[in-house]
C-alpha cells in the first residue's frame, strides 16, 4: 500500500513506481549529455561510463537502451540535453538487491538549459564545501544517483553567496565541484585532480585533456591542494551541459586576475568547435 | 518529454514523477519504523531525525506529514514496517534546488519482513566493505536517500559469501553496517561508534544505550578499530526492523565463541520487551 502526499495510490502509473530502488535507495546511475541536431556528443563514452557504474552495482544493462536513446534523440533539432537514468527497478523493502524486477530506464530530453551570461561570462565564484568527497567509496568515480551531498553543497554555497561549490577529498586535495571537474592553469601546466581524489572521469574533462595535448599545453592529472589552486593563474570547471565555465574566485580569493584568462578562452573556444564538429559532421 | 523503458510517457501518474529529485538526485531523506498494532515505535524520534535531514537539505517539512502517518498506520494490526520518504519534489534539470515544487511524501506500509532464523539465530557473518563511510560528509549521520554505497557493499558481501557488510570510516575506525549500527562487548564495556565515525544515530541504537544503562552495563560511544572488534567477546547490529542481530564472525575471524552471547541475549530480550511495552501500552 502506498500513500503519496496523503492520498492512497494504486496500480502502475506512467511515471516511476514509488517502490523503485532508484528512488528508495539511489540504487542506479545516470548520464547527462548534450545533443546537437540529433547527435549525442560522445555517446559511446557516456555509455561506457554508465556501464562501469552498472557493473559495480550489478545491474544488468538493458539491451535496447542504445536504440531507445537513438529513437528519442535522432529527430531533435538544435541544442538539447539528454539524461539517461538506469535504476535496479522495483523491489520490496531491504537493502539486498535480490528480488528486484527489470531495470528501469528513464530517458529524458529537454531543451539545453540556459546558463546566464551575467554569471558565467565574468567567471564563477566558488565556495569550498564544508563536507568532503569520499575518494575511498566503492562508487567514487561513478555517476550514481547519490547526488545528495552535491545538492547540500550547492545549498551551502548559494547561502554564502557563491555560484558553485568545490569539494576537497578526505585527504585535503582538490577533488571536483558539485557536478563539474576542476582544471587549474599554473602558468606552466594545466592540472586536473585524478580520479584517485574522488573526481568523476568527466567526458568534457577528457575532451579538454585531448584539446590541451593537441594545442601543446602540458596537461596532467595530479593531486593538488587548495594552496596550489589559489596561486594559479586561471581555473575553470567542465561539465557536459555547461561546457567550460571559468572561475573568477575561490572562497574570497581571486584566481589570477579574477577574470577568464587566455588559456581558459582557448580551451573554451576549441571545446565548442569540437562539439560542433563531432555532432554536425 | 519522458521515455520509460522505451515508451514515451505523458502526464501525472499515481506513482512518483520521473522528474522527482528524490529519483534524479537522491535529494531527500527517509525513515523506516516498526509498527505494532497500529502504534509506531518511537515515532517522535524518527520524525526528529527526519527533520534534521530535511533542515540540512533545506526541504520544508510537510505540515500534514504526521497526520498522514497516523492515518496510514492507526488501524494496522500486528507487526508492520512503515517507510516515510520525503523528497524535494519535482523539478527541471540542474543541481540547484530552486524551482522545485512541493515536497513529495511517500508513506508505505508493508508486513514486517521475515528475517530467516537460519541466518539470524546463529549470528551473522560480516564482511568488511572495501569502500569507506565518509564521516566528513555534510550528510553524515543523516538518513538521506543516498544508499548506493550501502547497496554496493551488500553486493560485495553477498558475493564473498557473507550476510552483512561493515564499513570503516576514512580514518580506519569501525563505523556501521550497511543499514545497522554496530555494538561490541569487550567483557567490560559495551562500545558503539560515535556519529563522528559516520554512524547514523539509530533509534534502536539509542534504545540499546538506554537498556544498557538501566541494566548496569557500562555503555559508551567511542571510536574503535577493527582490532578491538576482533578481540571482543560479543558483537551485534541494531536496526529498526531487524532489532538486535548477533554477529558470529567478522571477515574470517570468530567474534568471541562465534555464537550469540549472554549480553547480546539480555539486550535482545529487553529490546523486544521495550518495543512491545511502548507500543501496546
Amino acid at each position: 500500500m502506498i500513500w503519496m502526499n496523503g492520498e492512497r495510490q494504486r496500480g502502475d502509473g506512467p511515471h516511476v513506481s514509488a517502490s523503485d530502488r532508484g528512488l528508495t535507495l539511489a540504487d542506479g546511475a545516470f548520464e547527462t549529455m548534450p545533443v546537437i541536431d540529433g547527435t549525442v556528443f560522445r555517446l559511446d563514452r557516456h555509455l561506457a561510463r554508465l556501464a562501469r557504474a552498472l557493473t559495480t552495482l550489478a545491474i544488468a544493462e538493458p539491451a535496447s537502451m542504445r536504440d531507445w536513446i537513438v529513437t528519442a534523440t535522432q529527430s531533435a533539432a538544435g541544442a538539447m540535453s539528454l539524461r539517461v537514468t538506469v535504476t535496479r527497478g522495483v523491489a520490496g523493502g531491504g537493502l539486498a538487491p535480490s528480488g528486484a524486477g527489470a531495470p528501469t530506464v528513464v530517458i529524458a530530453l529537454a531543451p539545453m538549459p540556459q546558463f546566464p551570461a551575467a554569471t558565467y561570462d565574468p567567471g564563477l565564484s566558488v565556495h569550498v564545501a564544508s563536507g568532503r568527497r569520499n575518494e575511498h567509496a566503492v562508487t567514487a568515480g561513478l555517476k550514481t544517483l547519490a547526488y545528495t551531498d552535491a545538492v547540500a553543497a550547492m545549498i551551502e554555497a548559494n547561502r554564502a553567496g557563491f555560484d558553485e561549490a568545490l569539494f576537497l577529498d578526505t585527504s585535503g586535495h582538490c577533488s571536483e565541484a558539485s557536478a563539474s571537474n576542476l582544471f587549474a592553469w599554473t602558468g606552466r601546466e594545466l592540472l586536473t585532480p585524478p580520479t584517485a581524489c574522488g573526481a568523476l572521469p568527466g567526458i568534457t574533462r577528457g575532451a579538454v585533456l585531448e584539446i590541451a595535448a593537441g594545442a601543446g599545453i602540458p596537461a596532467v592529472e595530479r593531486a593538488f591542494t587548495m594552496d596550489v589552486l589559489l596561486e594559479c593563474d586561471e581555473a575553470f570547471l567542465t561539465s557536459s551541459l555547461r561546457g567550460i565555465a571559468p572561475i573568477a574566485r575561490v572562497a574570497h580569493a581571486s584566481i589570477g586576475r579574477g577574470a577568464p584568462g587566455p588559456v581558459t578562452d582557448l580551451i573554451s573556444t576549441a571545446y565548442r568547435r569540437l562539439v560542433n564538429d563531432e555532432c554536425r559532421s
